[in-house]
């Protein structure tokens, strides 16, 4: 049994090492990685979409070169547990999804995807075995053309200087940053107090 | 010289197999990284928020426990090239940043960062050298402590099933899913031609 380029055990590790413990939804999304990949017609340049930021967009990042940071992967957070591989040009790819009508034989799964038990009650390692019987049959696919018109557009930016802050950052124009502008996290620590940036 | 916990070398070849490409924000963005990492008050749980999209966020994922996936990385678009680890149940942490004051002695890093030049007129070899002369002391660094009712909450979702898709997805209320209510990207590639899903 294989995870893209990977034994399941060597897919395994690599989640604990780069995600920090074997979680569920890393083991189910490895499977849901490797079935788009297997569909996608091979050779071509493709991006990533996941429909959650929660677990999924590390299985992707493991097994795809598609990350945050490149910019291959976009998360479009509209919390189903889906993603789709798409050739980066002409849009067309495939949709995998969790099918929850396939879940009734696989009740630990079931249980922890529909969050019908609190998670301390569940039995973690019975899931985990679950899951790892269960591969891609409790999986969905589609054939679909992502539509470029709908995805968020990548800007031309500028860099400006916020006459503020003095950093540096990108923009459509000059003038204040946003952290400047009132989008801000955090307190600076002064020496002689605590003052907001 | 070392990254983190790799050699230079080690680091290089991490980000070529992870980002695809040894990107030079990568490799600045190593050492902003390893920066807030010494400034840290050791064994503290963190947290990690990256101002920009562009790859920082792989720099982050590589070098810190902090990702996408496990939630410990948010990404706060404010488009300045910062990031910000800090502990996570108490906010206090470090924010460091490239300081565009600093970049006067090192020309190919300011024509880089501040896109003086279009891309294909740089010396992409010389900017990776400078870069790694110039490690951390084009950086700057604050004290700072996250203001936790600015950060984004993580809400406690329930699963709902969407009655048109008949997916499950995380919710704060049942009804139609955010793709059923029309967040589409895709078009579903039917037997029968294209349909709009």
């Amino acid at each position: 049994m294989n995870i893209g380029p990977y034994t399941l055990e060597e897919y395994k590790n690599l989640v604990k090492s780069f995600h920090g413990y074997l979680a569920p939804g890393l083991l189910v999304g490895g499977f849901m990685v490797d079935h788009a990949l297997k569909h996608l017609p091979e050779g071509d340049l493709f991006d990533a979409v996941c429909e959650t930021r929660n677990c999924l967009p590390d299985a992707i990042q493991l097994l795809t070169p598609c990350t945050i940071g490149n910019g291959w992967l976009r998360i479009l957070d509209l919390g189903r547990y889906a993603l789709t591989l798409y050739e980066k040009y002409g849009g067309r790819g495939v949709r995998v999804y969790m099918d929850v009508r396939k879940l009734d034989s696989w009740p630990h799964i079931k249980t922890w995807f529909l969050k019908i038990m609190p998670k301390d009650q569940q039995d973690s390692d019975a899931l985990l075995e679950e899951i790892g019987e269960a591969q891609a049959t409790i999986l969905g696919m589609e054939e679909v053309e992502v539509r470029f018109d709908r995805l968020e557009k990548k800007h031309k930016d500028i860099i400006a200087i916020c006459p503020v802050c003095g950093e540096a950052y990108r923009a459509q124009s000059r003038g204040l940053c946003k952290a400047c502008r009132g989008e801000l996290v955090y307190l600076k620590t002064e020496e002689t107090g605590v003052k907001i940036v």
